[in-house]
């Protein structure tokens, strides 16, 4: 356990062996810390709220903090977290294993999220937000909770597994985005989202199947189902599962295509 | 009052009775903080500049600062601010009584803010903005200030009172937000807005007018203008001018409708 | 030199004359500040990590970093470098003389910037994306670089000089914005964008050219492109060639426009 000399330590918080925490951090009490966590500098964690009504927060063991990041109160988080700088989660949030969460990130309470969720910076997940696992957020996806703001009757946004959601995307409260889907770019989404399917545009429409977009990296082959060729950070058991799901894709021979 | 140790306080800052200061915050000199007011811990407060022209940060008495702020000099709040983590706010803003932003919002200066405005994370107020009473800003919404950019002639946004402004949304320079009117979210707004008026889209334009939309919430009540429904946070003097000036409304006892 | 006293600063660190360091501020080893910088409070400069393959932290002279901003190893800045408050830059970044970053800037690593670049707040600016000299990024721009998110092959986006993207646009992957051409605000950016054009919309499509565009500020002149009357910030001697290079502009003297 190393904690930094400037930093503040509540004697009541439960830190687990060969923790560290950085230079001017704060642990509140009612904190417990898994053991290989790293906290970084400037953080507050266990920010004191009533609305964590006594809950403790939870991080999983082998996290990593990264410097100016804050969590509430009242939330837990399985291991292997990462997040980038200047997080905030506030109060009763779950989630699960290995999330990973860029700079500038903000989850405002009271959601779940799956194992193995990915949000890049930037991103903003109002309460209530359901996301499930291996679910993508780019930077500055917005999942918004009220449908008639400001009003009383918040209403989250869910996200089913492997579903990916495109940079600068506002989806509306209550709308369902299904498994596998893809919402693109600069998308206004104010209607559900079947599964597996391509939807973009202000408002977002169908576009065409996940499944029909060819990758324009010089493979050819289909670029979704994402997980069939991206593995970078998962857990090693889960990527070998994926594997043996699907089968081995040709790459294509023609060597008249333009794209490198 | 209340200074934590690791505190750095000017001595020429004026700290009125109640006032607690948290963890590795910063108070510079020409610095008024009221009464009862909290600042947390990692702040800076009355960051100088020259362009304060050496006036003076005003805090109101029972505000609540959270972690990680920075207020400049020359800027003035009414009482009972409170802001989420991470705010800025620039010199010269005046701001009236019970402003509430969220984590993360950039108030660039020069900016006019009446009462009991509201902007919820990841707002971004331009220099010049001129923003009324009760008004609502949604995340990433940008109120731009320059018709031509890079230009050196600036021209603020108005909006004027109980105006709802939905999340990432652009507001182009110069344009005025009509009283009442809901401008809504990932919209693109580049001509005035008429009072109590919708307007979505990119480029935004007319929907319909704001009493005519009815709440999904089960009691098909209008979903505007939303001080006949939403009271919390706002004083409460105010709440109950607010209920003498609007009819009650039946709840429709419809039981065929199909949202819940 | 001036340290203060609760700042950390690692003994290795090379710090040249004038230099000023602030409260709670954390310099690591690998860092080279040039004379004559001034950095505020809460930084932290030259974060370690194993992607700067030991390459160390440059920053030019007379620039200043304003609070809790952070810095990766392994990148370099020319002189006068400014920043707003909390940006952050990771690793491998090189940038020219006389960048301007606003608050909240996150640029994420690998990236090349020339002289003279100018982002407002909130920008971000992926991987592997190449700017030119003299680039203005407003509020909100989002540079992209995955054409399939997730997969493992990245392409930047390249913006070339004098152009301009406004605020909450998202440039996709891949594009290459023209010298001197304007992208409106809210735009998406899905195709390249030839110089000096203005294209506006999502997708973006071709408004006008550039000079096509006349200034609303009573002044009926181009107001593009922008260097012919916009000079604040930027060095002496460039916009004494900047002046040299266009001839001077008649003041329209139409009384009956209607703007002011």
């Amino acid at each position: 356990m190393t904690i930094h000399r400037t930093a503040i330590v509540d004697s009541k918080a439960q830190i687990c062996e060969g923790v560290s925490i950085g230079a001017f951090s704060i642990v509140h009490e009612n904190v417990i810390i898994g053991s290989d966590t790293r906290i970084d500098s400037h953080c507050e964690i266990g920010y004191p709220t009533k609305l964590a009504e006594g809950m403790p927060l939870i991080i999983g063991k082998n996290s990593l903090i990264r410097s100016h990041s804050i969590f509430y109160q009242g939330s837990t988080f399985g291991e292997n977290l990462v997040t980038g700088h200047r997080v905030t989660v506030r109060e009763k949030t779950h989630a699960g294993i290995n999330l990973r969460i860029g700079t500038l990130v903000n989850i405002q309470g009271d959601c779940e999220l799956g194992d193995c969720v990915r949000a890049h910076s930037n991103v903003n997940i109002s309460k209530l937000s359901r996301i499930g696992n291996f679910v993508w957020l780019f930077p500055y996806v917005e999942l918004t909770n009220d449908r008639h703001p400001p009003s009383q009757q918040l209403v989250g946004v869910i996200v089913e597994d492997y579903a990916v959601v495109c940079a600068m995307t506002v989806v509306l409260s209550g709308v369902h985005i299904g498994q596998g889907s893809v919402v693109g770019a600069h998308s206004l989404v104010n209607r559900d989202v079947p599964a597996d399917t391509v939807v973009v545009g202000s408002p977002a429409r169908k576009l065409c199947m996940a499944a029909e977009i060819i990758s324009k990296d010089g493979y050819q082959v289909p670029a979704y189902p994402w997980i069939r060729h991206f593995h970078r950070g998962f857990p090693t058991e889960k990527v070998k599962e994926w594997l043996k799901q699907f089968p081995v894709l040709q790459k294509a021979k023609d060597s008249s295509r333009s794209d490198k």
